[in-house]
């Protein structure tokens, strides 16, 4: 059960989204203009970056969500983005993404724990300053996101078709605009 | 030295917010919400919240500047909110806010920490769902803000005089507009 009164039937964050629609629509455009916005990173390699550090912050909600959306991104292949959850090394993914992963990893650990060390690797396999900023800030961003989600305790279904509907809705929309339609038409 | 090609003479996450205002906007825009925006948490006791969070992460930006704000709000009182960073429970403050900070620090701990039991307790002082979530909010906002900061390797002086005006300009007039302009006169 949620620790406050939120909104019946609506999972994750869309229930501190509708709670609260002052902080909601920033945090809907911070997360539009990282992974859906023009850049020079595929939409699917934006999405896998905050399946992974939603992974690492065992948050269920947020890295199944975009674990689908990357998903959508990959032409319906789910197997690379459990790989990049599980063991990203061995995942078939570029080695730019290997070397943004490592430094994802690396701020969810803690804003220090980023290394110059692994900021060139990124730098050797052709990540451009760009790049590496916004891997920093989508880990950073995830790790507002996942606390956010768990720390109101929000419901978070089991749902599969539930993950799949929103995955496909977020791929194809971006985060402006709630993607609970396509889930209330699932819970139907 | 920072990890990326940022703006010089920018302290802390201004260069960030300068190399990358997209993203810059949304962030301004959420902070300004939760630490300026209409409250019934005052905005001293907001700022307490993102110093304490900013400390617990050890970052040294976020911890001064948000510090100095909150100085600037409680009539230049320093000395609360070195308590609250050290030893909130013993700090000058009200029992209701003692009560959000418990929640804040188990959110920088990680979402899953926040219990049943701190929220009931807050709630006993008084706190409204509304101050519980953004008290959960500003918590995992900073987790953000810090590890983006650091995670960067920003330049981040040591001169008091700098935060102290930061803090200053914050306080008054919020987070929408870069405070350095009033970073830069001081540096001159």
């Amino acid at each position: 059960m949620p620790h406050i009164s939120l909104p019946e039937g609506l999972p994750g964050i869309s229930s501190g989204f509708a709670f609260r629609p002052e902080t909601a629509k920033p945090m809907r455009e911070l997360a539009h203009v990282l992974l859906h916005g023009p850049s020079t990173l595929t939409a699917g390699e934006r999405e896998l970056i905050a399946t992974f550090v939603s992974s690492k912050n065992d948050c269920y909600f947020c890295q199944t969500s975009h674990g689908a959306a990357a998903t959508a991104h990959l032409g319906n292949d789910s197997e690379v983005v459990d790989q990049v959850k599980h063991d990203f090394l061995q995942a078939k993914v570029s080695d730019k993404l290997k070397a943004l992963l490592v430094i994802a990893g690396q701020v969810q650990e803690g804003g220090k724990n980023v290394s110059t060390e692994s900021v060139e690797k990124a730098r050797l396999q052709g990540a451009t300053d760009l790049e590496i900023h916004d891997a920093v800030l989508i880990a950073a961003a995830f790790c507002m996101y996942n606390r956010y989600v768990d720390g109101l305790a929000t419901w978070q279904p089991r749902d599969p078709a539930m993950y799949a509907s929103m995955g496909e809705h977020l791929a194809t929309h971006g985060y402006l605009t709630p993607s609970t339609q396509s889930v209330l038409e699932v819970a139907k």
